[in-house]
């Protein structure tokens, strides 16, 4: 029970908006971003990170259990307390002062409460950005706790391997600092134990600041929707244009149809890519950039893009039924509206599935089929990372289907169980660890590994954070 | 003390050629790549993981310490035995059975005694490679155990980077196998454990096998060597070169005039670049390349790259003093032969440091005052990685000098000093951690960074393990 005695130490860590109480401050802190939805019996915001020390080294000397947040965009329940009222939330969003840009060495340290879109904006006028591309707008502490992926990993790869360095605060008596790594590129003193409070949502220690790689803006860019003529030819695709364009392949999505026809349906502004006939049942975007501007006596990449269409269009092997080059603000546009779009279409079951690349076409196809065999009224509505083999395998129930929890679980646990043990795959590709799949974590996690995480939480932070049980 | 029992049941577990004791026999596993010697108790030599897995349990059942070994190419003394004939030596030089390429994954899985070179010649009919480019010839295990850099690292990273799964046998009684990611791309189901075992040279287990990401192979490749007008042109020059070429920038290497004349002193069928003249002070080798072929209608890459130094003759602000356009064979020949060439000019006292990008040159600028006021006869002989700060600072004590063990140490010192708590670079880039480089783990890792890797090590291998104490 956290009682008033607690609550005014830990307002006395703080400055005077430093703790809320009152239930309606606290609600946007309990609130995820899909469904769910928790109760937390405070919410310490902290301004610095000898304020992120001094809290939790009360609370672990207290029992208090804390949940670290910081952008609060997460999709599986990892950043919002549980419903017991008995857990704190440790919200990392005043936690923005550090703005430190090497432009030399193309870094950037931030501190863990700024936004993705302002980091972003701010390094634009120098013609740079952080090359993890998202719908959401989560924060840098948050990006980096999730290792969070996104739609140009093809290019940058993921938050992982845009880390150069981190600054952690462990859950233990002192309230730890340690600072692990800075901007360097090489760095082999140690094991780099950055890499394990990357993608372990806070169980370990909260990331109070990140230093990241930070990319130089493209200059051009180029985008085509492509409709290939088979699964196999959308690998056969994805080959023929990494060779034609090396590292200025930025992005290969795959989008359905059914998901793109509920984008278009609940974005009405959205132009119809294929306006004379049917939506096809599978469409890869792709966007090809560079960093330098056109020059003369070179082709532009229209042009090159234009070429390579030419040269597929011939082939036997890659065969293509259509493709439109148009405009890239567009077709963005509506590659970011699917999420929306499938989520006002019915009830929605979401997996954040990968696979290999040679995998993940198999595994939608049969699940097609297999899911139309065995579950009424559930379509498949999916999207995804070809180029990475990542796929957000959306299912939508029809509004007529009246399904209950143990049918979605049924649904469920279908699906992992089939990508999982069939075909491979990860049941958790790019949004991390949370309450929403502990079970997954639990059951597809050898034992030796689950005691390492138990030994590695007790050598960091044994006080109790964040939401994953590891 | 090892005896004849030990050694007959050690025997047994592999086949006829699993253990070599012979003295002659195990000259080669106590030697290493640069002035250092050990002796070993045995040489285990298995061809198969659950061979490995029985050689370190027997280990650890009876206190036999090991050395894990695959291509015996460091420089650190990581991969051979102490001095005191009482370490076995586990190599995995007959471990290369699996060589299994996923081509629309772009994966290769391989045991780890496959050497870089058989990689990528099995690779290169598939027009792929393994994006690693060394002067020496390491095997995979080697290559992740000691996360190996490179001269393309600013385009293709390092081995952790390109490291999708790993295999992994602890020194536990069990000696326990474990299986560390698959080939996917994006997976985030728990602690990404593979990070802790890539770098920490065998420390916490030993690598047996290893999933990679792989490259396609350039079809275009064009060089040249630049003659920058002052320490801050080369940083300017690299910013206009990552900007002109984005990612085809595969490569920024700096040689110093020193390196170079003891490489063409070394090997007279090199070619001089500057012929007419004297050495320049500082030379970039820069390598643009493309997976795609030339096109019709498009510049060639020599072309553009005659058009950047066009421009870049033109600027202020980057001066260039000299640049020639040249055969890259030539010149990856000329850099390539540096590390040879400064061996001979005299005794070498080597370092692997690294640097913010924006430190790098600034370092080597004073420490070439500092040392010439400070230790006579030693001249600076470097060359680097500028594109990722790394810097092989080389120096060469004049043979006219008789300097003993202490003025070494002094000049190691006093350079690693300057390095790390004046210019915060990094004591080990890319070499790794071993016995050479343990004194300066001691001295630069914190207290609680420590505890945690002997928390760590009791949570995986409690056998002993490695030449490293961490």
């Amino acid at each position: 029970m956290i009682d008033d005695a607690h609550l005014n130490a830990l307002g006395s860590l703080l400055d005077d908006k430093g703790l809320i109480v009152e239930a309606a401050d606290r609600v946007s802190y309990e609130t995820g971003a899909r469904f769910d939805h928790g109760k937390a019996a405070f919410v310490a915001r902290p301004t610095t990170t000898d304020e992120v020390s001094a809290v939790l080294s009360y609370c672990v000397r207290n029992g208090i259990a804390l949940i670290p947040q910081s952008g609060n965009t997460g999709l599986v329940s990892g950043s919002i307390p549980d419903g017991t009222g008995e857990q704190g939330v440790l919200s990392l969003d005043r936690l923005k002062t550090l703005f430190d840009l090497d432009i030399d060495n193309r870094t950037l340290t931030v501190d863990a409460g700024f936004r993705l879109s302002e980091i972003n904006r701010r390094l634009e006028p120098h013609g740079l950005f952080f090359p993890i591309d998202l719908g959401a707008d989560p924060c840098a502490g948050g990006m980096a706790a999730t290792n969070t992926g996104g739609a140009r990993f093809l290019r940058y790869g993921d938050v992982r391997r845009n880390t150069l360095g981190l600054e952690v605060v462990l859950a233990d008596v002192e309230g730890t600092v340690l600072q692990l790594g800075g901007g360097l590129r090489k760095d082999n003193t140690g094991p780099d134990w950055k890499q394990c409070f990357i993608g372990t949502s806070g169980a370990f220690g909260v990331i109070t600041a990140c230093t990241f790689n930070v990319e130089r803006l493209p200059r051009q860019m180029a985008t085509a929707l492509l409709v290939p003529g088979s699964d196999e030819a959308v690998l056969e695709l994805l080959k023929r244009f990494e060779e034609y364009f090396g590292a200025d392949l930025t992005a290969f999505e795959g989008m359905s149809g059914t998901a793109m026809a509920h984008a278009l349906h609940h974005q009405p502004s959205l132009r119809n890519p294929f306006p004379q006939k049917e939506l096809p049942d599978f469409v890869v975007l792709v966007e090809v950039s560079r960093t330098s501007a056109p020059r003369t006596g070179d082709m532009s990449l229209d042009e090159h893009l234009e070429q390579a269409l030419a040269e597929l269009w011939e082939s036997e092997s890659a065969p293509l039924l259509d493709a439109v080059i148009g405009s890239p603000t567009e077709m963005w546009a509506l590659r970011h509206t699917l999420s929306e779009g499938v989520k006002t279409a019915g009830k929605l079951i979401a997996f954040d599935l990968s696979f290999r690349r040679s995998v993940a076409m198999q595994f939608r196809s049969q699940m097609r089929t297999r899911l139309a065999e065995n579950f009424a009224g559930v379509t498949v509505a999916d999207f995804g990372h070809i180029g990475d083999g990542g796929l957000h395998f959306n299912l939508v129930v029809d509004r007529s289907i009246d399904m209950n929890a143990d049918g979605v679980e049924a649904v469920r646990d279908y699906v992992v169980t089939a990508a999982v043990e069939e075909f491979g795959g990860s049941f958790s590709a790019e949004h991390g660890l949370g309450r929403k799949n502990q079970a997954q974590y639990d059951r597809y996690t050898a034992d030796r590994l689950k005691a390492m995480a138990m030994h590695f939480k007790r050598a960091t932070s044994p006080g109790q954070l964040g939401s994953s049980l590891l």
